[in-house]
């Protein structure tokens, strides 16, 4: 789960307000969001008076943002979200570089010359295992069993809205300045940004914009937790486990051992150590001793330094299991996220434009659909108006983590929620996939996207700005900082869904 | 893995001669074959001079032994199996009743009248997870992933060769008896013959008959393990694994503590106990708490009684697992066995006619075959004239177990095995699967078909015979039993193996 | 381990200024020390001038401290210890009650009447298993298997000191007022104050003062861990190991499995939460199967109620590794703590007392210990004038716990600490009982009860002092707060030590 | 526990007749038991007129018995026991060695010349923890915390008695031939015996005999379990559990994991294994993460080289567990036994002399005696004159193991057990202790001593007996035998009941 700027599940959310629709705007609307095999470049006004920079791109950003929906693409298989995305950009003038770092699904579009060099980052990949309609109770999609559970499609087409904007702003200024979307694939466990990162595509960028869908609107210069991932795989000897268990070495057992020297290793790291498992393959057969055993592990610390030593900590107690039962190990790192480096200067920003616009605003629409997913939630019931919202500022360690950690540690970087989800729900839930299908969904989404480009556009106006957030970055990162992949040198792993 | 007149993995065979096979037996064999798929090595009509009962239907046997393996067809989802079993008994005159106990592919088909009743169980279920081509290499069939790699093909297609043969028997001498051919499904973890018992079929039978293909030539009464199973359900709670561990409850937690207490319960058992278990689902995603987790359990001890009673302690493991993480526990008991009681005046009577006949004959394309498989097995070398041997007469506790053991505490029974395998072959192995798709194999088969209509025609002439495998059933059984199901009262699991 | 008003095992220290001391009086502090056998009332003039109110009794106190050092009882058995302070007390005219709630070496001293009434906190009990003479390197008493590890001899004697000052004070002014010396055993998982709340020695009493011993001079309204303890005893079934094993029930199996299910919670609890148990009995020889093992669990969390709940928890695990192995549970509560009620207002008075005094001042003699003491401690240098700084006010949530928890939530409580150690010593280490030997410790004590005689005699001067105190109190503690003491209704448990 | 020539725990005895006994020798024998701290050498007739080879020491051997079972001397600890059965010796003209292989208990004695050479083994340790009067109800002797609850009282004294009776022989005869007794120590756990083989002290012997107290009379040539020892010691960090677990490496948690690793491995070797352990050291306060903590763990197997894998995979799991917990581990190796090599060829003539002279005969005081034990244990009752039944010849696997084992693999050696308890006791029980020390068990002893001395005659007469003794021992022990002591090349841990 990716939840860089925000400290817990929970968001909240105000709807872009549409009081002035016209009915044949609201058609084109509808037909738009029906239409989700397409979305082509649109420049149309936006209903929201507080969205003008954005406003032009309401379509655009809408119409995406269903398509990548319904495609609901898992990580590193994104073919049809990337593309749409990349097109896009291209009609509107950018230049598109493909294929990053050797993932296909991983792209740079570029508008603009000259410096400042501002990133924005679009993420764009669902989760398997989740289907559910774009409805307020429910109701699984049969041919479906992947979703965007945790609102990408939102993220993509949000920034892309930033993006097209910021573009027009230079365009229409003739101002020195580039502006970059990073369309970043596979941040759910595969870690996509890192191997952006360690390619060096964001090496001469001065600073990074993205933001994330939830339940509440933040611009908090919040951190999140370093987190590192690996599949242990143990080899045993089968043998008849009723006839012959003696000449049998179970990797099961392998498994279970390991388990155990990490339930054991609880105690004794620092309690802010998160370590948790499952066990993805145990045996295929009560009669047979297992030969094959794997486990799934995720480990996160809010420093990676701690990590690491916590990490070799795992990694002992994995080859001491196969040490202890006669078996062998093999581990393979899956994905590895740095903790997001907070910064202050740009996150104030961001902030201001953010209670400058306000959060978002519901229609009755949106409010019978709130309350009703909210007896679905812990809460039990939607309190009116608490989707506009704004979170106070602060510095807080959330307990999520995403890959936008590793950029963080290398370019000044500064995120954003709004609460696309009505407030109480959680990610990665079905209540986040089945709002994530409506237009409630598109309100948050360019709240956040007109935060972003604002923010862009101020940096791109204030070299100071950029200076004092460089200045801070490198004083938050330490003198002796170098940066290094959790992951390591491992290549992308393009088939981790397949 | 069913084995039970043997006490391990191992057999030994010797093939039946086919000298005189005439051009049109020939043809008609190929052309059974050649119906089946693809079978580069043929068997015939038997010509071995050993065999007068089942030489008559030698062509029978080999087609439907390689129908079956070609079909392999999973517990329960025997259809076309079944079919060709019912069908084939129907037209030589059987009076076929399908769907016994409420099983589709179950059925009993009768010969004859009045006393005695001699039953002759036929399985013929396949193994999932495992293809194999008929050839001496590791060859996987790709469109198929469940094989033959216990022999019930074999088994079901033996058994039916010896009810035709002692049907003619029957037929020729017009004495007094009934000969029944019981189509018993679902032995590898089904228990199929178990609720043919449980449903009466078994009453009024004087005696029972059985074999099972294997790697060695035997008819000793030896015994089996009693085996019960279960599925073992925890249900917890999820949460966010970094954000709210402690809102969850795990299942997997719960998985893993009652795996704990039942390691430790094997001190405390007795040694001959067998305690097996997989983890059949451990959670989904490490970052999420499993709020579902499940194993499999098999438990294993030669007494019955001494096995409800570690049963319970295991159950109490389970408890305490649920009790002791905070979640619930379903479990759901998926077959019980008893273990097979031996019949030694019967089986005196089997191994004198096997002693008689002799095993296996290999000609000199059997000997190539079995040279080449035997260097992929632990023996590496084939022994030249080993598939001949017969096992002298022992009384021995197998560690197998199969559900023909609820029968042989229900009816005096008999069994024996034949070397249809390459001596060496372990069951449930792809040689195995590979062996029993050959002419090989169906050499065993014909010798232990002879064997059951041999035994079965001199318990037809001898009353005495029976008096005595009657008076010795009721002494071994004691005069305390009560007969009653391990796997209690529940319906026959027709999806197990969807 | 009580460190109430601390966060951490690090403490730093300043050593009383002696430096006026003149040959006789050198020549008295030294017999003073060496005879260790009595410490009667003496009057005498301070060294330090900063001391005005404790001055008179620094003798006192001194000989106090080290006779408590050197009989160092343990608790519940701090006989002379407990005679020396009410010998003291009721030679200074003090109204002594011994026996507290049933405990003998429990005891109230009161002076003065009426209202206010003013509490101060003694503790007089050492800890088993660790032996050290007064000198800065690593040296055993032989005859002697315990020691003031924890400071608790000045603890007792500093509060003694304090109690003497604040009676000069009633006697000299005439003020209505009331001072009370509690003399509380059993600090060390003993909970001696438990029994005295419970028993209502605090119902009328306006304020508690009490201090530690530590390694740094500190006055902040920091809070504990509220901390239950209890022995689990299994009780089995012995069999002979080897012949045997079935037969038995391991209650050592209980121990693991209980141990095991507890290690799994520890992923399911809110982090601050600590669990840790020891294995008191774990079988006999290894050829019987043990029928009794015993683990003592220690369960802490900052929140009494919180605790409650993860308590359960840890119980339903004891209940289930009994169930799950087949043996039975008896557990036995030994003590229980709440965490430490912070108040501000009168944190505040000592704070400014502690800032005005300054910390501890040590010469040359002191130095060159400390030194010595430093080399040996993970700081490995002793940092010159460490032990007079002030650490800065903060409300901190500590590690330890205290039975001074259970009054604070019962009546407003204030502590502080000073540099009795050297800083960089751990309590409960060789180090921390051989500094307390020293007259180095006798300079932090005096300090202790300098504040504690000032801050009460603020107290009895000053009614809105109390008042605001108690308003804090009332606020903190919240209007449904019903006092139960973690413990239950168990007796003390008397023989703990022995 | 050592049960060489036993199966199981249970032995049956029949008492001598002293139908005979006048009054003066039944005061005589209430004297010599009574006066405890001496038995001096007495030629005096015995009463039972089955046995006249020990007639003429049964005071010597009585008395004997009595003083061992009252000093109940430990392991290696013996002096006085060792002293009194050496001054025996040397009174009767033995040549007496003391201090054999480093061990100030044990010793040879030596009588006669030349060849055979015939040892008879003679223990006299006692265990710690079981104190018990010898009275037929659980009394307590208070002042001693060890007790002869596995008979090795009358083990030494039957052997002095059979020894003593072998010398008449030869000092009568004039034959050639040596008889050497061995003293023996440290039997029970402590291996006394090994070390005796390990220095070579019975290279030079031609047969080996012994006996053993037990329930029931006994002469079958049964084996025992070979067993290996060694305590594991676990080293880690030691910190303060609630502040700062994270600094901690749990010793406790290594011996948990250890203990899990061993218990996954039951699964996977042969049945007939044994493994057990307790936690001798398990953490003192559950307040400080453990740095050290210990357990005691056996491990047997029927086969020395089998044991042998078994043991390096339950080292690879302590090595595994110290990997897996940050922790360092030591062990020590604290005996090892090979299991017994029968010997058929001399158990013949041993259980001959036993049939002819008959099991255990009771009068009056014992039978009473014995019904009164036998309510106090599983049986319940005692069955009248069980204690006579000579159990028949076989060949047995035992469950218990004994030192005698190496002395076995390296001398032609025979046993067997007498009735010196009550039928239905088992060894290592109070019940055990209390008949040890009464008249009852002297009759069984003396039984076992007339048996051993037989023999030995047997053996010096007949040149033909000792050669299939040793041909049948060549072809046991196989060609390729090498003898190799379990316990490696460890010193006699002579502190290890300290």
């Amino acid at each position: 789960m990716k939840k860089r700027p925000m400290t817990a599940n929970h968001f909240s959310l105000r709807i872009l307000a549409t009081r002035n629709l016209t009915l044949k705007q609201a058609l084109l609307v509808v037909l738009t969001v029906f239409c989700t095999q397409a979305a082509p470049y649109i420049s149309a006004a936006s209903t929201d008076t507080r969205l003008p920079l954005v406003a032009p791109h309401a379509q655009t950003v809408t119409a995406t943002a269903q398509s990548l929906w319904d495609w609901a693409e898992l990580g590193y298989l994104e073919t049809q979200s990337s593309s749409l995305l990349q097109q896009t950009l291209a009609d509107a003038g950018f230049n598109v570089t493909p294929g990053l770092a050797d993932i296909p699904t991983a792209f740079v579009a570029s508008y603009g010359s000259g410096e400042p060099v501002i990133g924005i980052l679009g993420e764009f990949d669902a989760l398997p295992g989740i289907s559910q309609a774009a409805v307020p109770y429910r109701e699984v999609i049969d041919d479906k069993l992947r979703g965007h559970a945790c609102g990408h499609n939102l993220f993509g087409a949000g920034s892309l809205g930033a993006a097209l904007a910021v573009r027009d702003y230079l365009a229409a200024s003739g101002q020195s300045g580039t502006v970059r979307f990073y369309g970043t694939p596979a941040e759910e466990g595969g870690s996509g940004k890192v191997y952006l990162v360690r390619a060096g595509a964001f090496t001469d960028v001065d600073a990074v914009l993205h933001w994330h869908p939830g339940d509440e609107n933040k611009a908090s210069p919040s951190s999140t937790l370093a987190n590192k991932s690996a599949k242990f795989r143990f080899s045993g000897v089968s043998s008849h486990a009723a006839a012959n268990p003696e000449r049998g070495r179970s990797a099961l057992d392998a498994i279970e051992a390991m388990n155990f020297m990490v339930n054991l290793l609880r105690e004794h790291v620092p309690e802010e150590t998160r370590i948790h498992y499952v066990i993805t393959e145990g045996g295929i057969a009560p009669n047979v001793v297992p030969n094959f055993a794997e486990s799934f592990y995720y480990v996160r610390h809010p420093n990676a330094g701690e990590l690491a030593t916590i990490w070799d900590r795992v990694i002992a107690a994995a080859d001491a299991a196969a040490l202890g039962t006669g078996t062998s190990l093999e581990y393979e790192v899956i994905h590895g996220n740095h903790s997001v480096l907070p910064n202050e200067a740009l996150a104030r920003v961001a902030y201001e434009h953010l209670i400058r616009l306000g959060g978002v605003e519901y229609d009755e629409t949106d409010r019978a659909f709130a309350r009703q997913i909210a007896q679905t939630l812990p809460i039990g019931e939607y309190k009116d108006g608490s989707e506009s919202v704004i979170e106070p500022f602060s510095v807080e360690q959330g307990k999520g983590s995403t890959d936008v950690g590793d950029v963080s540690w290398n370019v000044p970087t500064v995120g954003l929620s709004t609460a696309t989800m009505v407030p109480g729900t959680g990610l990665h839930t079905w209540q986040a996939v089945a709002t994530g299908g409506t237009a409630l969904a598109h309100k948050g989404t360019l709240v956040a996207a007109e935060v972003l480009a604002a923010t862009a556009i101020d940096l791109l106006k204030s070299p100071a700005l950029i200076e004092a957030a460089t200045a801070e970055f490198l004083e938050r990162r330490g003198p002796d900082f170098v940066y290094a992949p959790l992951l390591g040198d491992r290549a992308p792993p393009l088939d981790y869904r397949r």
